[in-house]
């Protein structure tokens, strides 16, 4: 039997998984301060009885051989080395990866990359992250920290963006940049419904997805903004890698359409340099249990 | 024995090489018009009294299985199946690739990136392309069209490129580009010894380099937009690859600290996502001979 865990800044899900990949028990916490108390407990609860084989854990942030060193929306983690503190108290055959790498295996094992070789998964959500699968196996680069997509430069005097450089791709078009473009639509005073729709007054990219669906043209309009970046990045990385495919999930594309259209059809706008000039993006297999399940496929035979 | 074929858009050079990679005899002819006919005679000549157990073929262009879809500096080689025809005129084991790719496997197998296995091989001249090297091999895509690197955008509202994107990489930190500021720069009117440095009234990236040796504060100042941009592209291929080391080579290149010394000073300023936020930046081991090395690195055992 195999572990698949998916840590995350507010929840902790952990499930028993056969050798087929199928998850038969699994669980989920809220996270904690003891992070690694919480993992260790999770384990040893869903492994009473069985026989565990491997253990993969999904990570929000950067690990090198479970050594971690950023992981900014769990900090009481940072510079922990995760690996031997959970061998310290549960030991066995830990494979500790970034999340998005993880959703790649996911997207292979189960999802839209099923009998892929060379594809690209890219997240798009609050952030953007992104996972490497070529030659049918997870390319992490030479510390684990390959597919930081969300961080390749878009527009050197855009937007700073929380990493310190300015207009990475996740700084204009992950959800948080359409949140922050809609808010200053709204202060700029411009007629839309978007400020009505806004729940408790927080303008979000549900706010935008919603005024989208009741016809607003400004929201239709930051939407196509947004698929424009996207398109941008992608078309980078069609003439980057060469995929085969590239497979997007991440919280801001399961709103369909309103998100899909936009960008497809601003990727048309922009030449790729591959023999068909054009490339095929499909939707994640995986949604939202992407996490657990690449958190599975990781170690799995 | 092993034959390579450098095929450029002004000169073919071929090599004879033993299976160890030394170049035992070679030849170089002006390309014309019956490139086919041009490359089955030196692979004739050189093959004479030998037993060749393979060819390796760099092309300036992209190719799928030996069908050229795109060569736009020998366009008299546009949509030729360049594997069936050459086998028609000379039957042989070829392997026909990418310049820049074959250029990344004289890197591997000659020059800066020896005993390395993952790396990224820039080539900064006339164009930007890129071979991207992946636990040893050579990584070439779905069609062989990865690390078209000159094609990322790096800026949306940018200068139009040959490719028709705005702002890709190759149509900002290129020779050419470089040419293109000084040109718009001496037009401008401003105080500079560029213009009268410039040979035959071409301002080139020769030029500059020329006028900054000379401590011409236009040319440096040149020289250091040109460093930001290639800065860029670099900060994006680190974040996306986390290879162990990126390799620049190229004509531009070739200026040395000119050339790498604005380039290094402004890569600091970006966040790289690496353990290290830094990244070993090597010159190209192979120099003016990456052509015809990587050609024949194509095939060697």
């Amino acid at each position: 039997m195999y572990i698949g865990v998916d840590l995350g800044g507010t929840k902790i899900t952990a499930g028993l998984a056969d050798k087929a990949g199928q998850i038969l028990q699994k669980e989920t916490v809220r996270t904690g301060q003891n992070v690694t108390e919480q993992l260790a407990e999770l384990i040893q609860r869903l492994s009473a009885g069985q026989h565990i084989t491997k253990i993969g854990l999904g990570v929000p942030g950067q690990v090198k051989d479970g050594q971690v060193f950023s992981m900014p929306n769990i900090p009481q983690l940072g510079g922990v080395n995760l690996w031997s503190a959970l061998n310290k108290l549960y030991p066995a055959d830990y494979t500790i990866e970034n999340d998005a790498n993880a959703a790649a295996m996911a997207e292979l094992r189960y999802g839209a990359g099923r009998g892929c070789r060379n594809f690209i998964y890219v997240t798009i959500s609050t952030g953007i992250g992104g996972g490497i699968i070529i030659d049918g196996k997870l390319y992490a680069g030479a510390n684990g920290t390959a597919g930081e997509f969300g961080h390749v430069i878009l527009l050197p005097d855009g937007p700073l963006c929380g990493c310190g450089n300015k207009g990475c791709w996740e700084s204009l078009g992950s959800g948080t940049a359409l949140a922050k473009m809609v808010a200053a639509k709204v202060e700029s005073g411009e007629a839309t419904r978007l400020k009505e729709l806004a729940k408790a007054d927080q303008l979000t990219a549900e706010t935008v997805v919603e005024a989208a669906k009741q016809g607003d043209p400004t929201a239709l309009e930051l939407l196509d903004v947004n698929g424009y970046y996207n398109a941008i990045g992608l078309a980078n990385l069609v003439n980057t890698f060469d995929p085969e495919m590239i497979i997007i999930g991440g919280g801001l594309s399961f709103n369909g359409d309103y998100f899909f259209q936009p960008l497809l059809k601003n990727l048309r706008m922009f030449r790729l340099f591959n023999p068909e000039h054009s490339i095929k993006i499909l939707r994640a297999g995986c949604g939202r249990d992407a996490g657990l399940l690449g958190a599975v496929a990781l170690v799995l035979p």
